[in-house]
């Protein structure tokens, strides 16, 4: 086993056959946990957000907290109901890549995957650093670290993906189910508790840095994009119904509907408690920092409750950002099967693949969590362009597909139910577009810009490809002659299996040793004399004390004499026993290689002994 | 051209032949410069580190400056006539290694070695720092920046070197010899300047902070020991014999004795006029800093001269560092010949190797300048150690030599010339070691062991290979029978070459075609009928997306139905025209070997085809 193959074993732990590393298929009731995570984790800041826009006008402007969280409510249900058909139509897995492609064409279904693959990487720094503010709530010397906390979360999650840790239902049910019955019980709590009250308590109101807004139109579609958010993860069910249980499409879709309504009471129900209350958030510099859903939790939950509620967040919240691992490279491998990303991302079976993708998710959010110093407030106007982009062109696809598929369409509701949904998610972009585009979604439309540069610029390279090498028939396949030439530094048991190989090769096959001292060599020739065979024995003297020039020399002059030639240069490389012997055995065959990269017909090969 | 050489054709330059990379022969006048720039850089700081010393007593101790720095141009002298007669017994070059390795066997040299090793490092980052020092002592401003300024001078030497940038003698020189001038200019003025007061001038004494020492003999000892480095760089000439014109030794000893008079002139000068003006060392936090050297400048000189002054230190300290980047790597090529460094490192001629030495010492010695905060007068305890012990060891071996070659050894006084500059080198290594103990030398100590047990480990890893690997009578050279297998993507141009290639190996020859898509082989086959010729084309199916699981499930199958016969499996390769397409194609090869590690009797091998 190699230095290499230890290291990485070390870290990412033993391969696992391709066999086992799929996913069981699903009951509902782990499937709901496994897909709904990033969409559920969204009530620990969906609220706050809406608030921290109406703070801006006047604390009688939060009582519009309440009616902005129905009509997300109303958006919720319409694209909740669009993706109900789009998992009966297709009951193989809908993805937004796939639906958008097949039904409007690849530029569609590009623009959808690259807005996909951006907001893969916000939902990982986005609940990152949520989960964050979520331990930073209840345990304040914690909030000077929380970019730490953030970026060691995505660290951690990065590290059990790359060993490919298997995705147990378990797993995910714990957390998810926890953290629903403790937010279901916590506005049981409060309504029980505020109604007895019977008035909005005063709360501790910071007032906001920048001064007063009026409250208008404008701030309240402000206060709305802020809210979208909560969407963000609706379309994972689609993507997975091959994860359930047969019957997959009905199986999936009663999951769809559960958590839809499970999220619609969760998100709805801290919305009218945190306005009720008088809650408004909180800066993160301020000495009683916490996050909204954490202040309700400490006004109405003993403190016991109040930290598993906490710690029930931050683990949904880190499970959201851990289903984006499994989606991102699975997304890309789509789309390099297109030829719009490098070929080689097909092969997601390959671990260093799909490790590959895995590590440029966790850099990318990394990144992100760094510059946005873990704040899940300045990251989330960055985050849900991209998801109502793929919204709008998944219910688009499945519109243009009813128009075609069934005879009379516009008599058909299936028809009107995608439409509606397709026209207002493309409201809702156009919307969140113009609400936070200083804020960051420009950052948003640039960096989508630039992945369909970069597609576009990759499939050229295919085509391109395609088209220099396509074979013609004026194409004859060429007789090839080999030399091989054995590399022998010294004359060792090592090298005898290499001779032999190299007998095997070709006909013309010659022994070449270079020799740093002229003087010195009786013993190799005396040697060869006794187990070279036939093979010629090329003894090249290197004045200065180098051993690849002189090896250059005489294979650039061989190639002058037969220029038709495929010259094979074998070298011997030792296998040493322990890793860190691999220093004392340098691999000559690399340097070699580098050093020949740019002459046609020479092929570099090493034959390997083993030491014992 | 591969991007990986473009890419280091940016850093390092283009190739240089290795003819051209030797010095021409070196007249005296640019011998001196080349070879002396190491020992007279040390009058930059070595009066400076005898002053700190004495001050700790009181400041009438610091009139033992001029005594101690007398006794420090006795031991140069005894240094110097031993040297100056191991120039004359190796005209081909007396190192040190090679010295004490022939004289006093492998041990002695192995010691010698590992001394010098260490001091090549101490020499780059004494003289940096010294150098940041001699800048921050005119420009006040560059004080906060002298870590900064040391690392970038490290950088710079680095790069210089990797491009190996021929050592022009002008190059060296200049520096030198305006140093040589400045700085005896500079002794002349004071000691007129001097005189002319008739008094010793009260300094600006800034108390020590420990409180003050009796002077005593230790204290007096320590400050010789302190002065010692002083030394450093004597035994550069007579390594280097060969570089100077015929007679190579006659020209190499009189340089040696040129350096050794100019050495004196300067130390002893500025010691004297060091002590006669009262200047004692001025703490790095204060904001009057300036060495001492700088201080007698400031006060003799007009400030354009002080000025150039203070550049012409700075870049003679610099050039002594830089003849450490020559040392390093050939000392390290000596030491792996014998055995005791990885082999590779002899063949020095090869830039690799000879860039992989210059990176080593680049990166301990930036490490030590960053430990010690580019302070010269903390690193100064553990310079002059090493180089002790090597002048010992090397006096020693001259010693033995001639107590060996001489007939009548005790009637001649070069034996005694030998042995008393050994017993003196001696005893200065026992008062450097009991006096700089605690401030660093036991840190010289440790290293040495270090760097002898890692010599001794190497060797012996060598010596169980010989004997594990020696070729006894009944080694035979077995016949070998080879598959080859051709990995097909898919058919284009570019695998001509591959079929032919691999046709021209073994009769035994297959295709291989790995597909993610089972129902889509149809392409494949109908190519493969008109170009594969009788190649049998054999199609792997692969569920879970994976390229490399089937290949080796069919290679393992492959090695079990044959155990005896040597699978080599061809990867056709693309070369791309843009280094950076070259993301868009993926060298299985590479992963396939690593996969393949521990698998025997397999040899990968890429067969290239090159992209228009």
């Amino acid at each position: 086993m190699s230095w290499f193959t230890r290291f990485k074993r070390v870290l990412v732990g033993k391969p696992i056959h391709a066999k086992h590393a799929h996913h069981e298929r699903l009951p509902k009731v782990f499937g709901l946990p496994v897909f709904a995570s990033d969409a559920l984790s969204s009530v620990a800041y969906a609220s706050e957000e809406i608030l921290l826009v109406l703070v801006l006008a006047s604390s009688a402007a939060l009582h519009f907290l309440f009616p902005v969280s129905l009509w997300l409510g109303v958006l919720m249900i319409i694209v909740a109901f669009s993706y109900y058909q789009t998992i009966h139509a297709y009951p193989k897995g809908g993805g937004t890549y796939l639906v958008s492609t097949e039904n409007l064409g690849s530029m569609a279904g590009r623009t959808a995957g690259a807005a996909l693959l951006i907001d893969y990487v916000l939902t990982v720094a986005v609940s990152v650093s949520s989960g964050a503010a979520a331990i930073a709530s209840y345990y304040a010397p914690a909030r000077p670290y929380m970019v730490f906390i953030a970026v060691g979360a995505i660290a951690l999650i990065t590290i059990a993906n790359l060993r490919g840790a298997k995705e147990s239902g378990v797993l995910f049910a714990v957390p998810t189910y926890t953290f629903v019955a403790l937010v279901l019980g916590l506005i049981t709590t409060a309504l029980i508790g505020g109604l007895s009250h019977g008035h909005l308590k005063p709360a501790d109101v910071t007032p906001p840095p920048e001064g007063f807004h009026a409250v208008n139109a404008f701030l309240l579609l402000r206060a709305f994009a802020a809210s979208c958010t909560a969407l963000t993860g609706t379309e994972a069910i689609a993507d997975g119904v091959q994860a359930f249980r047969p019957p997959e499409a009905k199986n999936a879709s009663q999951t769809l509907v559960m958590m839809v309504v499970l999220l619609l009471m969760m998100f709805i129900g801290v919305s009218y408690v945190a306005m009720h209350e008088g809650i408004v958030p909180i800066p993160t510099e301020a000495a009683n920092y916490r996050t909204v859903l954490a202040q309700i939790g400490q006004r109405f939950f003993p403190d016991w409750l109040f930290l598993t509620l906490q710690i029930a967040t931050a683990a949904i919240l880190f499970l959201a950002a851990n289903t984006a691992f499994a989606d991102f490279p699975r997304l890309c491998s789509f789309v390099a099967k297109d030829g719009y990303l490098p070929r080689q991302l097909t092969s997601l079976g390959d671990r260093l693949v799909f490790q590959n993708g895995i590590l440029l998710l966790a850099g990318t959010a990394i990144v992100l969590v760094i510059v946005y110093a873990a704040d899940t407030h300045s990251l989330v106007p960055l985050y849900a362009m991209g998801v109502f982009v793929s919204f709008t062109l998944s219910q688009a696809g499945m519109t243009a597909k009813w128009y075609r598929e069934i005879a009379r369409p516009f008599r058909n509701w299936k028809l009107y139910v995608s439409g509606f949904g397709a026209l207002v998610t493309l409201i809702v972009t156009g919307i969140l577009l113009l609400t936070k585009f200083e804020e960051g979604a420009w950052l948003i439309v640039v960096a989508l810009a630039v992945m369909l540069g970069i597609f576009a610029l990759i499939k050229r390279h295919y085509l391109y490809l395609a088209k220099e090498l396509s074979v013609t028939p004026a194409d004859r396949l060429a007789e090839v002659k080999t030399t091989a030439l054995l590399l022998v530094p010294r004359m060792h048991r090592g090298i005898l299996q290499a001779i032999a190989y190299a007998r095997s090769l070709s006909t013309d096959v010659r022994a070449v040793h270079v020799t740093l001292d002229p003087d010195g060599t009786g013993q190799i020739k005396e040697d060869w004399n006794r187990f070279g065979a036939d093979m010629p024995l090329v003894i090249l003297a290197s004045p200065y004390r180098s051993l690849i020039e002189p090896l250059i020399e005489y294979i650039d002059e061989a190639l002058r004499e037969d220029p038709e030639a495929v010259i094979t240069v074998i070298v011997p490389q030792a296998v040493p026993k322990r890793w860190y012997h691999g220093i004392l055995h340098n691999n000559i065959a690399v340097t070699l290689k580098l050093a020949l990269a740019s002459r046609k017909n020479v092929v570099v090969t090493n034959v390997r002994y083993f030491l014992k």
